[in-house]
């Protein structure tokens, strides 16, 4: 048996039902999905909630709070109720003390249940504690979803390297500083200019800072990081620096043989373990030059299957609902062996 | 348990048995290796042979032949003792009946044997019959090794792109080829010149047929065709087209914006399967355009992940062994659960 509770119902999670509907040929058919939970309360049915009501009610906007199953029912309740094998987590992230999604996330592994997440504040603060109770209580923790959406980051650093030791993780993560780097040499503008005609195209947030400051590359390296190395660190120590510097005379130097992008790199040094974020200059030869626009992507270095590069970048909500409807699908495929 | 057995002692099977002792920490205690069998006998030892000597033993460039556990033990007596559960078949390739591949394989299977192969011929002409032998027998066919080595265009194309429908494929799959374009427009050289080059560099094989006549790429892009969509054709009346009559000027026709690679290109169009290889122009903007040298490629279009690219290419038989190890792993951690 296969029984979802899905938590936080923002643009990603109403994506993820409509896929459960229009996948449904994948699904196996005890899978039933029986909680849409928020933090006001939700909806619930334990013989299944009726998937093609649910999203013709919320394609005709209607409010999920005035379905005739909306209650005050909780994630405790939930949890006491013992009738769910995985949890699909996506509440908004919290970098500063992780919750609620911590809370969710541990409470599920700690109940046997297994969890899906894109929520990358839990993960990025206590990643290493989630992923030791999934493994004493064997149950799954997938969190492709949080570091770069529909691009397969994690499964690229984990499974398709399997049995290989990844020396380096090289990364253009945020499509955003992408966009507006390429937009400054594309359209002659400057950073401020350029950044405002990607929040006119709805790329940039109305407050961009997690995205020009660097921190949510930051935030997807450290991730990555953690999966890979299992290394721990103090994520406010880390060396993180943004666009918001970069100049246009700067990005101009030698363009036709290097771009600069906003990068990650983790490696080890001497058995340290070495961070940065910051714009850096690649050369055309370099796999990620061409890591254009929306674009993402992500290098590994590793020991015996040498370099692996993985690109991609579809960034809708409905891209993010099927990365998060990947890693359901595994557990499943998994489960069921 | 996890008794091997090896099949094939080539570069790539004694690298397989390096990687054994060298990846030592990541198997489990009750793995053996019980056979390396060749086509004239091999070595068999019921409490799994001895590693580090045979390491050791073929280091020093002995013959197997002359091991002192040699005998004329086939893989018939292997199949009757009943003693394995993955076989880890290497012998070499041949696309013209499969053989002795196919008997190998299908061999195991209908015994409950779980194979990885980085055999091409086998399944290129049986994966159909192959994969349904090992789902009614519920073991695995792990074949990464078959499309491109090191590079993980098979979990690429199935375990990353899990709930999507692949529309696409576009590969750039034989590294051979590619250093012969790159060298023509580099060293100013025609094709004849670039071959000779390449085959001084041993990157070029003597009967460079396979290569250049675009059949290493057709096998390569028919056997992820029939791993993704299990569409079912006649290798023998695909259209390939191999490099042989690519001039030096039409690699230097717009040089700064497109380049001349050979792709394969697989697709459905109004539900026929269309299928072609050939060398083809590829725009500065596309994801495979910055495939270079010995590099390979492949990007699938899906319909709910956006466009997925992955590149590597280490291609030593070490590389090669490490992409049987990569599939070893993923039964054993599978089985494990």
């Amino acid at each position: 048996m296969f029984n979802i509770a899905l938590i936080g119902f923002g643009a990603v999670g109403k994506s993820f039902v409509k896929l459960l509907q229009l996948k449904k040929n994948l699904l196996p058919d005890n899978m039933k999905l029986k909680y849409i939970i928020k933090s006001d309360g939700g909806i619930y049915d334990k013989d299944g909630l009726d998937i093609d009501e649910i999203v013709k009610y919320t394609n005709s906007n209607n409010k999920i709070q005035k379905h005739p199953l909306w209650s005050n029912i909780s994630f405790k309740d939930m949890i006491k109720n013992k009738d769910i094998d995985i949890l699909v987590e996506l509440t908004s992230t919290n970098i500063i003390n992780g919750e609620p999604g911590y809370t969710h996330i541990k409470s599920a592994l700690e109940n046997n249940i297994n969890v899906v997440t894109g929520n990358k504040g839990p993960i990025l603060l206590y990643y290493h504690e989630l992923k030791n109770i999934s493994l004493k209580n064997d149950v799954y923790l997938k969190i492709g979803c949080t570091t770069g959406g529909a691009l397969p980051s994690v499964n690229a650093g984990t499974i398709d390297v399997l049995g290989s030791q990844v020396t380096e993780i090289i990364g253009v993560l945020n499509g955003t500083t992408n966009f507006i780097l390429e937009e400054m040499i594309k359209s002659n503008m400057d950073y401020k200019e350029a950044l405002k005609k990607a929040q006119d195209l709805k790329i940039a947030e109305k407050d961009p800072s997690l995205d020009v400051l660097g921190i949510d590359t930051a935030i997807k390296m450290a991730i990555l990081s953690k999966v890979i190395w299992d290394v721990d660190f103090d994520f406010e120590k880390l060396k993180i620096q943004g666009i918001t510097n970069v100049r246009k005379k700067d990005l101009l130097d030698n363009i036709s043989k290097k771009k600069t992008k906003l990068v990650g790199r983790a490696y080890f040094l001497n058995g340290n373990f070495e961070f940065e974020v910051k714009p850096m200059l690649l050369n055309k030869d370099h796999p990620l030059y061409f890591v254009d626009g929306k674009n993402k992507g992500v290098h590994y270095k590793t020991d015996i299957l040498g370099d692996i590069t993985v690109i991609g970048g579809a960034s809708s909500p409905l891209n993010a609902a099927a990365s998060i409807f990947r890693d359901l699908l595994y557990i499943i495929e998994n489960r069921r062996r």
